[in-house]
């Protein structure tokens, strides 16, 4: 394990956080190229063929996908064990890692922060209005009502901090950065579970960084992250000019 | 493990057809309610969040999502390993995995099964004419192209059979329910390796039953899964008579 690491993604990306903060907990010095994602140059499919963020790259091996990325972490690193130990409930854990991934960031990353915060960045367009209100009132509260219903009252999702929590949370500063946030009167425990993630683990380091990184022109972002003790990539800068969205993006 | 295990799902869903062939190749014996995954009653927001099919019921163990279900299998069930031995090519095996369930669904599953066959079917709605040519003219071929890239000329995608090759193959046959094939011509190795991936492996029989169960209706399905000596599950029919989509499908 002597090749450097590098982490290819804006840490704005919770993706990108996930794996970041993974790396904390392993302690795997990493590399970043804080390419936001959307301004990808071409040859960029080579490496991550959805053109998604983060990539890993370690010497030869390139790893595309946060979940494939975490697990590999796990598989080939010591340290403090990222899932938990029992069978079943290391696939609970690994539901709530799908959860977060899709449906979480579907509505509070694609319908509210990519609506809100980058499309009118990025793409020049309106922010669409219906889809907004939806995911305001309809979709994220039926969201946090079950997250609610399985977080505990103390402590982390599945007792000691494991990727389910280091999964989850990360995309809620994306929505607190276009003013959407847990309502503490209303999802009491889902709030104060939040806020211990943000506090007592490495997310909250990386949220700082990606809140900076949010008010940041692309290319003044490599002398944030020194800022935060964090070592710009040598070997990469994927950042273009021309913003193009990955396969995935919504148009 | 005596406790029976349960599958909710109807093998028509390509991530049911996933978890029923990795239950075939670790030779568990499964029950199945085919429930048809729009059909579902109320109550099964509590089983399954998402409403999403595949669920594995085992005794007190409800888990969701095809790939946190045959991850548990593989960590449960003694047999053949269901990923590569190197920490790398189970890495990039998980990719076509995430690639498959992702991408490959989106477009072949949501943008032409679903507008072409069941949005008439259960919404009572039109395809758009749109997006089905967009996908199947556009977002296809580049799909098969990066596929056509990581297919070997011969055996599976990393030697062994592997979850990656029971990930991947299983949507192609919701294509060809709606007349999108896979051209041998533009596509050679892609098009032997899903033919070997559909006469040599347990998926082959399930595709069958899954086009028989595409031309019987839901209350008549139960009967289908005894001819191909498969058990219909007694203590869950989840079956429903009103279409309800759950969160994450298309609208």
């Amino acid at each position: 394990m002597t090749e450097p690491v590098t982490i290819i993604g804006s840490p704005v990306s919770p993706y990108v956080r996930k794996v970041l903060a993974a790396c904390a907990v392993k302690r795997i010095a990493v590399e970043i190229d804080p390419m936001p994602p959307f301004l990808a140059r071409d040859g960029f499919t080579d490496l991550s063929p959805l053109r998604r963020i983060p990539v890993w790259i370690e010497g030869d091996v390139t790893l595309c996908d946060s979940s494939v990325i975490v697990q590999y972490i796990e598989e080939t690193r010591p340290g403090p064990s990222l899932w938990p130990a029992d069978p079943v409930e290391r696939a609970k854990a690994r539901f709530i890692e799908e959860f977060a991934d899709t449906r979480l960031f579907d509505v509070l990353g694609w319908k509210l922060y990519f609506q809100l915060a980058l499309k009118p960045i990025f793409f020049g367009g309106e922010s669409d209005a219906a889809v907004v209100e939806r995911a305001r009132e309809t979709e994220l509260p039926a969201i946090f009502d079950y997250l609610e219903g399985v977080t505990p009252e103390s402590g982390f999702l599945f007792g000691e901090l494991s990727l389910a929590d280091l999964s989850l949370a990360p995309a809620f500063l994306n929505g607190r950065a276009v003013q959407v946030n847990v309502d503490p009167e209303r999802w009491p425990r889902l709030a104060a579970w939040l806020e211990r993630v943000e506090t007592e683990t490495p997310l909250g380091e990386l949220n700082k960084l990606a809140r900076k990184l949010m008010r940041t022109p692309p290319h003044a972002q490599r002398a944030r992250l020194e800022e935060f003790g964090l070592t710009p990539a040598t070997a990469h800068d994927w950042a273009g000019d021309v913003p193009r969205p990955g396969p995935m993006t919504p148009q």
